[in-house]
């Protein structure tokens, strides 16, 4: 049984999820175990029967293993869909039920490739499952944000290799979103402006810490970036919702991913550890949307998992980042000249 | 050069400290090279010129390498001791120098035991050196902060493999603290009780979420726990700050912790992998302390770093245990018994 419960001294939620603690785990070291198919492989083709019942899936024949993008739920999940949502209140304990829906999204049929070698159209495709997912799930009952997130290699957690995505919705808007939205709302209120269509412009005058640019997308290293080489893509267009981009920027979204992973693939070598997560506006269901579409802005944001955080960065909730943003930015745009 | 810069879309300030990059490495795999003492660690006895300058010490007779505690400045530090705290205001971009002290506690001599394996007395001297360095650090200018924090394991961040705390005084008073600090005065406003103290009777009487019990001191894991196994040590006497410790607490802290880490050491293994760290007050400069005399309590948490956080936890500032509180504190307290 999964149960959310507030860690009271810090304000924020946690996941209670036993059910998590038997999942397998498929990595020998952080080498790509077997080929472009491989038969243990349970998000290979010819293996659907070993997960849950499919959800959603792009087709490019009629068979049951010719997708192209599969999703299915998450067979260890961390939310239960079918469990409560109520809420027990008190003064030092409060929790909910583990409602919420957790979803694998299998990227690619072939097990031994990573995202950023696909073809701009097969990542257009991801995206457009992404899309279709967020869409679907934020008109479930209770839930109040979609986080959509990618582990690559061990060190950044991922427990099997074939690549793939993954979707939690939640019954409560997450931490830092939630922080980040506060963030901007408050500075649409003072300044009337969105602070990252500034920050965009900023970083395009600043020159320094651009990783990338394309006709719709920017990526930089952020001022105060937490992780060596961590960098944010930004949809150049406001928009607060992911879900809400228009079909001819998808493209756009797929080819600056491409070029932004591959420079850090250039720079790492392959299968280097990293996470991604898309930071959005809330769902419909929550109150405060309508502020949010002015002053928030989705993008991307990836985290390279090259140092470890050690006791300053748990107790201390800051980050020491030993490389800067000019200097990795410099650097991955030297992969990219 | 050392800069603190905001990350401003998430309001928290990161260190830029690129001197870090330099800093060597001595773990192969997780065991423990050498024996007693190991002629290439810069932070056995004999090896004192490895280091900066010596700052405090314990010592047992007259000579050089005769110490039981000791303590210099970090070799590739975080914080510039010589740098500016200077301020730079600005809509988008806000830092300060990178002022601050970053040193490191060598807690025995000996090269090849964890803090857990010294004799209760001992720990009692890493635990006197901790707070005379808190009282010598908030004395500097500029210092708001003084954490206090310990790595063990590669896969905890540590670097070295010898025994050792490190100490970080920063011109600002850190994210999780800050919160911590934050929720506790609103908590005292709202009941005009401390929330730690009403924790511990909770949980006292809760029973199922005890680690270990001694005279002055109560361990448990928390309700809303981050992390498998997370255990917060709390004094049972209320006191906002570390630092303040009445002399006979100390060796009743010691045997806590001694107990504590024992326990995990048992169930996970020597030199497993963990990180502590204490959350206390803020020093004396800064305007709140007098609220948070009454609102906030000091304690230490232990983190074992069992599971790797991911593009969940990272993305959403939330936490996913596949453990339980519940569970957690059950096994531990098993192994005490």
């Amino acid at each position: 049984m999964v149960e959310i419960r507030r860690e009271i001294t810090k304000g924020e939620w946690s996941i209670i999820a036993p059910t998590r603690s038997d999942r397998p785990f498929d990595f020998s070291g952080e080498k790509k175990e077997g080929g472009a198919a491989n038969a243990n492989c349970p998000f290979c083709p010819g293996n659907e029967p070993k997960t849950p019942p499919e959800i959603f899936a792009i087709r490019e024949g009629g068979g049951e293993s010719d997708w192209k993008v599969r999703v299915f739920p998450n067979k260890y999940p961390a939310l239960d869909k079918d469990g409560t949502a109520a809420v027990i209140e008190g003064d030092l304990y409060e929790s909910m039920g583990g409602f919420g829906h957790h979803e694998v999204v299998a990227e690619t049929p072939r097990h031994d490739v990573s995202l950023d070698q696909l073809g701009v159209e097969d990542i257009e495709l991801v995206i457009r499952t992404y899309i279709e997912r967020a869409r679907d799930l934020v008109e479930t009952r209770e839930i109040k944000y979609v986080s959509i997130f990618r582990n690559q290699g061990k060190q950044a957690g991922a427990s099997l290799s074939h690549p793939h995505s993954q979707i939690m919705a939640t019954t409560f808007v997450p931490g830092l979103p939630g922080t980040e939205h506060r963030i901007s709302r408050d500075f649409h209120e003072r300044t009337g402006d969105c602070m990252h269509c500034r920050l965009i412009e900023a970083e395009k005058s600043e020159e320094e810490r651009i990783v990338t640019e394309t006709e719709g997308f920017f990526a930089f290293s952020p001022f105060g970036a937490r992780f060596p080489y961590e960098t944010h893509l930004y949809p150049k267009s406001h928009r607060s919702d992911f879900k809400e981009i228009e079909s001819d920027e998808i493209g756009q979204f797929a080819k600056a991913l491409k070029l932004t992973l591959g420079a850090m693939r250039e720079k790492f070598g392959d299968f280097f550890p990293y996470n991604y997560y898309i930071h959005t506006g809330p769902s419909a269901s929550v109150n405060q949307k309508e502020d949010l579409e002015k002053s928030y802005h989705w993008h991307l944001e990836i985290i390279p998992r090259l140092t470890t955080p050690a006791g300053f960065e748990w107790g201390s909730g800051n980050f020491i980042n030993i490389i800067g943003p000019e200097r990795g930015a410099r650097e991955l745009r030297q992969e990219l000249a």
